[in-house]
């Protein structure tokens, strides 16, 4: 398991919280000497924010750069808050240059510039290359240490190049075969260097490449990565020149975040920048507040729409028993619809253009699903109440679900044509969406139907 | 772009389908000559089903494989049973062991033990095993087919098992480092093995590494293998030997599929098995129905509610003007809590022992979101319509909030620990849950405070 059993966790902070009490720091340094990087990950996450610092001070120095890299970039934040400035000096020297980029994101911005100057030259010019781009953009999350070859070289010259950059090169599985301006010409696996024979040049056996511009949507490109499923992109300038690679274990990485993000947004909360556990109260609090005064706002519109309808509503009390059957099941088949585009769209299986074919799929959909519940709906309240009753609830389910299941799968391809994350018109705010507006269809049927 | 600007497909379509009417093959034999693989794959998908198995005939064998190898496995299917006997056999004989595996579970049983009976014996025996594996497990989504060292081998030795592996294995850039009874002690990177010394020993250079069983659940190990940034996960039996690797790009593949069933479950759908715009609508329409109707009776205790409550309604009837507000709001807040908490658990940042650790963050989360809002609620309402109705509202939002959070952080947790997938407890299905009891709150708080 990536993350090992929480209960032996939960065991050594038990262990490790008395001890730190006491200051007992040899014995916490035993503790945690066999611990698994992971399980030093999660501990770490799970201690108060003071408590991190020592505990990370304890481990061996290759260990703890380890542990540093897998923290959640706003726990690395955490830590290096409560470290000696000469501390951080080191683990900031000793991280990739992608991972710099991400944890200068975290730090307060006088510590980030302080932290950039104390780096050695060749790191320095390497990381500010990245800061250029612009946040979200793939720019900020390759690497630019890679080894490239050339496509007029041969099989032994570029097997050289491999091992002389063997060292600082983050990878060397994938290699980039350039032309004379630096332009990305193909890929070449080393697999393929080892089999080829070692006169023969790049160009006979290099494979074609995908590409992606630094520029470009870091989830975009990371997509295409794992779509492609290439261990690393090329990542190219505005001039196909390049510039670095996005390995797919960084892909992964920005894959996962756009995921915990994305279903965040489909439940209404902001993404959560720790480990549940690890999250303040108060961050748990604002995550979710702002959504939920947002549609608590947008329900007034219910109160609104019932309370126009006051009369109807006191001549036939009845009506008032299924408002929320109707809002409900609208809420779902719209969420329904929503939940299936916006997936879609994620994985580019569908784009802008395509919302007309969507409108008309989700209309049938929605009147299909519509036509059965009304219809089972309806004679089951014609059995039990009456029959005007029952035409009542059967219609309006039908109108219902055929609006929601529309609404609910266009906002998503609305959202991407404003440049918005379709998960923010997210299922709650569809439900809001379609309770107001079905309580105004089921009033207006029932008027007509009942007469009144 | 993974997928090509999607516009370029329906124009694709547009130049072939008439071609097709005409049966002119040599023309679109040229149409699609250029096409990318992901281009082609998007194709297929958008084709009907019959149209499919006459495009595919036309590519180049060698591109056939690859496109084919990218096609879902729904699709797979489909466009297997579009085809001719031998071109079937063809492909299969062709396709990597786990790949073959996945078709498998997509064809009728029939089909699919006739072509395992046309494979070559060593394939059969390696397609065999992974199909002896539990469905769902690791072992049928790993490679047999991998290049393993020995601890006790020199690099040099070790660099020639390398050369020799390279035309069959699946990966050869993370190595299995095994003892002499085949049980996994490490792993070594290709480039370790390449800047290392030739006379040095294996066990002198190779990392410790994690490892599964082929019987563990294939999101977990998936996860793992991910989690860990490596490119390869060594899968072994239960005497900690060796028997597969699951690559990196499998795991991502898997994760995907794990992702796309979680954000459909979060939002009361089935999974789609297709791609969005090639899923017939009958299948969207029974990916929808299921959910719908248990939740639709599942409201009907609403209804129940209302109706015992009839007495209050009628004397107040301003009470059911709040009730999709009140109930929308409690819905909300329960979709929150449950969508951080399932994201959770899928991320194992937190797992069932920690269920009193949740219950206590989420009713304090759910009692300060509800003070703000009864607070706020409260006031408005007593303002615009009457101070007692004002009293039921602001403390029906407080109880409301507080319960629902409550209830959406365990259910998932329940859910894990009933050993179902926890997504199943999905937005809908809370809400639904929620909607019922929060009126039983309403009803019973607006009686003791109007004192009717």
């Amino acid at each position: 398991m990536t993350t090992p059993p929480a209960a032996d966790i939960t065991e050594l902070i038990d262990v490790i919280q008395p001890r730190l009490r006491d200051r007992d720091l040899t014995a916490i340094g035993d503790a945690v000497g066999a611990v698994s990087t992971d399980q030093m990950t999660a501990l770490l996450d799970r201690l108060p924010v003071k408590q991190r610092a020592v505990v990370y001070r304890l481990l061996p120095k290759e260990k703890a750069i380890d542990v540093f890299e897998r923290l959640a970039p706003r726990s690395q934040g955490d830590l290096v808050l409560g470290l000696q400035d000469a501390e951080v000096v080191s683990i900031f020297s000793d991280l990739d240059p992608d991972d710099r980029v991400r944890l200068v994101d975290e730090l307060p911005a006088a510590l980030a510039t302080r932290l950039l100057r104390g780096l050695r030259t060749k790191d320095r010019e390497l990381t500010a290359e990245l800061l250029g781009y612009p946040s979200g953009s793939v720019g900020r999350r390759m690497t630019p240490e890679y080894v490239s070859v050339r496509a007029d070289h041969t099989v032994e010259e570029s097997m050289r190049r491999v091992r002389a950059g063997l060292e600082q090169a983050e990878t060397v599985y994938t290699l980039p075969v350039l032309d004379e301006k630096r332009r990305v010409v193909g890929v070449v696996g080393l697999r393929d260097l080892l089999s080829a024979d070692p006169g023969a040049h790049v160009s006979e056996i290099m494979g074609r490449t995908e590409t992606a511009t630094a520029y470009d949507d870091a989830e975009a490109a990371a997509r295409e990565c794992t779509g492609l499923g290439v261990l690393a992109l090329p990542i190219v300038d505005n001039e196909s020149r390049l510039v670095g690679m996005l390995t797919i274990d960084d892909a992964v990485r920005v894959l996962e975040g756009e995921e915990t993000e994305d279903s965040a947004r489909q439940g209404g909360v902001e993404p959560l920048r720790r480990p549940y556990l690890a999250t303040p109260l108060r961050a748990l609090f604002s995550s979710r507040v702002v959504w939920l005064l947002v549609l608590a706002v947008g329900a007034t519109l219910t109160v609104q729409v019932l309370s126009i309808f006051e009369e109807t509503l006191e001549q036939v009390t009845v009506l008032a028993w299924f408002v929320p059957l109707l809002i409900g099941t609208g809420g779902n088949t719209g969420n329904q619809a929503a939940t299936t585009v916006t997936r879609a769209l994620a994985l580019n299986d569908i784009g802008p253009h395509d919302v007309g074919r969507v409108l008309v799929r989700e209309l049938c959909v929605g009147i299909a699903l519509g036509s059965l519940l009304g219809a089972l709906g309806g004679v089951i309240t014609a059995v039990i109440y009456e029959p005007a009753i029952g035409v009542v609830i059967g219609v309006t389910l039908l109108a219902v679900c055929a609006m929601a299941a529309t609404i609910g799968g266009i906002m998503p391809i609305v959202a991407r044509v404003l440049r918005v994350d379709p998960a923010v018109f997210s299922n709650p705010f569809i439900t809001t969406f379609v309770d107001a507006s079905g309580l105004v269809v089921y009033f207006l049927i029932a008027r007509a139907v009942l007469q009144i």
